[in-house]
């Protein structure tokens, strides 16, 4: 998947998943992203604090692809470094493409896996078969 | 693989290559760790000097599974960012899982590889069939 | 792929999609280089801002390999800690293999991928089927 800038890769992802009926995938990726909003999650809290980062090359992609009550689910990390090639990272809460491209490999599962919350820690597990 | 708060995540990469018989694997994979040990490898000495860091969002987890001397060897870097995002990494000494989870993709290869120590340098070396 | 102190990565992927004759790759890897340099794209000057880096334990190498104009294309990206595991990283523009190893898990497409520059942008950018 070779993505443009301004595309928004979660949301490009979801579509990809709806549109070719995928039932889980592993990915990874790499590319120059125009704003990067990684997340750090705060238990007591049970929400991300989000940073947001601009103009970075991403330099780690990897994630899974995954359905949660019958919606894409993706559970994905990134790093990314600035034009001082100084290294930052964390959940991705949202990535979008800067000038030049954001390529990503799909590596595509036979089984259709799940995302559940676990009530114990109040964040969103995968399920294996 | 998707291992939970706890979790060692070597040791549990071991018993999975001897319960299934893995020949050998690339691995790929992210998460939360509760701790992290690095280590850079001093040559002189021989050995890794160590560093443990503490609750990192894992963003890039890579490595490949083989065996020395009939036991499984492991070897894999990884790097991660804590709650400010900054990024740390290196060889992976250690990772137990922290509250949420770890999430594995192991790529199994036909070819049983093994690793050897190869004296000219005093660290271990994949072999290729 | 195992490569060896003093090797070229760059150099060695484009002999073995030559010698292989790799349609197209997404390639990932880490291990030790002696040195590497990482660019950060200036579109106002259409070039890579280049830096050098010595003696990384590279944590996250991830790439693609494919053909512009008959010749081997190789666009990765990567990160790197030092012996402080404080990570650096970027576009790749060399990395060359220190003592110890670099270990390259190489997926290999069955379709022949080509890059193009996008004079839109003046940088290259991969084409998919």
């Amino acid at each position: 998947m070779v993505l443009r800038q301004g595309d928004d890769v979660l949301a490009r992802l979801e579509t990809l998943m709806r549109e070719e009926g995928i039932p889980s995938a592993s990915i990874s990726g790499f590319g120059f992203v125009a704003s990067a909003r990684f997340g750090f999650f705060d238990f007591e809290r049970g929400d991300y604090d989000p940073r947001k980062f601009e103009d970075l090359e991403i330099v780690g992609f990897s994630g899974t692809l995954a359905w949660m009550d019958g919606r894409p689910s993706i559970h994905a990390h990134a790093s990314g470094g600035d034009r001082e090639f100084r290294v930052v990272g964390g959940h991705v809460l949202a990535l979008t493409v800067g000038r030049g491209s954001f390529e990503i490999t799909v590596t595509v599962h036979a089984d259709r896996l799940q995302r559940r919350i676990d009530p114990s820690i109040g964040a969103k597990v995968l399920l294996l078969p």
